[in-house]
C-alpha cells in the first residue's frame, strides 16, 4: 500500500483580529477539505484545548492536527524586530522554527505583518540563488481573475536585478499556484512605452526581455486592475503604497456605497432589491478568496493573511500554502532562478 | 472709477476628449461665472467661431474673450515633445506662448497630458528658487474634501530637497485655492513611524520638520483617501503609479456595480429607488469639482485637466486657474520657498 503524502502546514493560530476563534476555524475547514494536509496549531495550548473540542475538532481532523504550544503573541504594537528578542516564544516564531527544524513545509500567520516577514526571511532564510525574497499581493481584477504585484513591503530600495527575480518568482506562483497558463508579465513604470521610467525600471526590463518569460514590457498603474498582466513587479515601497491605497480606496467608496443605501426607505428597498446581485459582485472582488501574500524566496512556503481575515480566508491561505507545496514552487523558483539569471548573466558584455 | 482687475486665461480649446464643444461650454459657464475673467480662446479660428455663435458666445462675454489661431492640435499619438519641434503651431503651445509672453497670467489644457507638461515646464520655465516643478492632483478623499497628492508624474527621480519643496508648493496650493487652513502635510512611505522608509525619504521628513509648516511626518497610502492629511508629497514615479490605480480601480468598481444594477429587473427597481443618494455619493467623489492638476513651480498658472473632462470640468479647471493668480499663488510660492529653504539650509552642520 502507498503511503499517502501529507504536507504539514505550521499555523500561527495567535495571529490576526480574529484570533484564534477565526483562525480554528479556517483549520476546520482546509482540514476538510484536503485529505493530504497536517496543521500545527500554535498557540496557548490551554487556550486552545476547549476551543478546539468547542469548535469540532475530533476524530480523524483531529489526528491530523497536533497543537505546538508558543507563550506569547507578538501584538500590534510590537515591533517586527521584537521575535528575536522579547518574543522569541510568539506563536509566529514558533510557527517559522518549525519549518526551519524541517517538522513543517510551510507557515501560515494572519498577524503582525512585520513580524511575519522578519520570521520568514531570518528564521527561514533565502533559497540559494534568491537576493531577496519578497511579498507579493494577490489582487482581484476586474475580470474577477487574480492579478500578482510584487513586491509589496519588503524590499523599500531595489536593484534592476531585485525587480527581475521578483518577477520570475511571481510568474511560478502564478502558474502553479494560482494555475494561470503563460502568466503576462510587467514591470511597473510611468508609461507602457518602452524606454520609460527609472533607470532602474529600464534595466529590469531589460533583463527580463532577455529571459524566457511571457514579459510584455511596462505596466502601469490601472494595469493592476485591468487585467493586461498576470504578474507587475516593482519596488516595495512603490507596491506598498499601491496596496494600502487601493486597500483604502476600495473600502471607502464601498463603506460610502453602504451608506448611500441606508440613507433612506426608498434608498434601503433599493438596497433589498440588489442585495443578491451586490453579493455576487463583491464575491468576485473577495481577497478572502486568495487567503494571504505568500512571501517569495525564502526555504519553505510562508502565507501572509491579512489581520482581518475571517475563517474564509485562514482557510484560502492554507490552501495556498498547501499548493505551493504540492507544485513543488520552491523547487520550480530554485531552478528556474539559476537558468535564467545565467542566462541574462551570459549575455552581459564580458 | 476704479479699474476692475481682470485675469487673463489662455485656454487650450482643442485639447481634450470633448474638445472644442466642451472647453467651449466650459468657457461660457466660467466668463459668466467670473465677472474678472478674460479668456484667450487657443484653437482653430475657423471652427471655433461659428461653433462660439451657436454655443451663445454674445455680448458682454464675448467681449472677454478673444480667439487666438492655432493651426494644429497634439495627438493622443504624438509625442510630448513634438510641441518643441513639428507642433510649434499647436494649440498647447500657442497657449503657453501667451504666458510667457505676458499676454496671459495662466494656461488651462485639457489636452494630451505630456505636451501640457513640456509646454509648461519649458515654455513658461520654473519660478526662482525652484528646482523641479511638479504635477499636483487634487484627489476627492472620503469625507469629501481634496487632498492634494504631489508630484504626480513631472519627475521621475527625485532627492530630498525636491520633495521638500513639492510639499511647500502643495501647502500653498492648499491654502490659497483650495482654502484649507494650515494644511497638514506628509511625506509618502511605508510606515507612519518616524524613520521609515527609503534613505531620501527620511532625509525629505528632516527637512520638513526643521520648515515653518503644518508638517505631520509620513504618510501612507491609505492615508491618501482617510483625510488625515491635506497634502501629501512623493516622487513623480510613485504618484504616477498611485493616480492611474486609483483611477482604474475606482472606475472598475462603479462600472462593476453599474453592471449590478442592470442585472435583472429587481436590480433596475434597486437602482430606482436608489439613484437619487447614488448621484448624491457620486458628486461627493467627483473629480470635475476641482477642475485639473496644476504643475506647480512654473511661471504663470497652469493647470492640466483631465482628457475627459466635461464642461463642468473645464470651467472648474479654469476656475482653479483664476483663484491662483487672484491669491498671488507663484508670489507665495517663490517668497516662502525661498524663506523655508534658506531656513533649512541654515540649520545644516556649517
Amino acid at each position: 500500500m502507498d503511503v499517502p503524502v501529507v504536507y504539514q502546514i505550521a499555523l500561527d493560530v495567535m495571529g490576526g483580529d480574529n484570533a484564534p476563534v477565526a483562525t480554528l476555524e479556517g483549520a476546520l475547514a482546509a482540514l476538510e477539505a484536503h485529505s493530504d494536509l497536517f496543521l500545527h496549531l500554535v498557540g496557548d495550548e490551554a487556550r486552545l484545548r476547549p476551543l478546539m473540542r468547542q469548535l469540532g475538532f475530533k476524530g480523524e481532523l483531529e489526528a491530523r492536527c497536533a497543537v505546538v504550544h508558543a507563550a506569547s503573541v507578538v501584538g500590534m504594537d510590537d515591533k517586527a524586530t521584537s521575535i528575536l528578542k522579547e518574543k522569541k516564544d510568539s506563536s509566529i516564531r514558533v510557527a517559522a522554527q518549525l519549518v526551519r527544524e524541517g517538522r513543517a513545509d510551510g507557515v501560515v500567520s494572519m498577524g503582525h505583518t512585520g513580524a511575519a516577514m522578519v520570521a520568514s526571511k531570518l528564521v527561514l532564510g533565502s533559497l540559494d540563488g534568491v537576493d531577496r525574497p519578497c511579498l507579493a499581493a494577490i489582487l482581484p481584477n476586474m475580470h474577477g481573475r487574480p492579478t500578482v504585484l510584487l513586491d509589496v513591503g519588503a524590499n523599500i530600495d531595489c536593484r534592476p536585478e531585485h525587480l527581475a527575480q521578483f518577477a520570475v518568482m511571481g510568474s511560478i506562483y502564478a502558474e502553479e499556484v494560482l494555475g494561470i497558463v503563460k502568466p503576462r508579465v510587467g514591470v511597473l513604470s510611468v508609461g507602457e512605452e518602452e524606454g520609460k521610467g527609472s533607470a532602474i525600471v529600464k534595466e529590469a526590463a531589460n533583463a527580463l526581455r532577455d529571459m524566457d518569460l511571457n514579459f510584455l514590457g511596462n505596466a502601469e498603474g490601472r494595469d493592476i486592475w485591468n487585467g493586461k498582466f498576470d504578474v507587475i513587479t516593482c519596488d516595495g515601497f512603490v507596491g506598498n503604497a499601491l496596496l494600502k491605497s487601493a486597500e483604502a480606496l476600495a473600502e471607502g467608496l464601498i463603506e460610502g456605497l453602504r451608506g448611500v443605501f441606508h440613507e433612506n426607505l426608498f434608498t434601503k428597498l433599493g438596497a433589498v432589491f440588489s442585495r443578491p446581485a451586490l453579493k455576487r459582485f463583491a464575491k468576485k472582488l473577495d481577497y478572502a478568496e486568495y487567503g494571504g501574500a505568500p512571501l517569495l524566496g525564502v526555504k519553505g512556503i510562508s502565507i501572509i493573511g491579512h489581520g482581518r481575515s475571517n475563517s474564509r480566508a485562514v482557510h484560502s491561505a492554507i490552501r495556498a500554502a498547501l499548493v505551493a507545496c504540492e507544485h513543488r514552487v520552491n523547487d520550480h523558483i530554485q531552478e528556474t532562478l539559476g537558468r535564467l539569471m545565467s542566462q541574462a548573466g551570459s549575455q552581459e558584455p564580458s
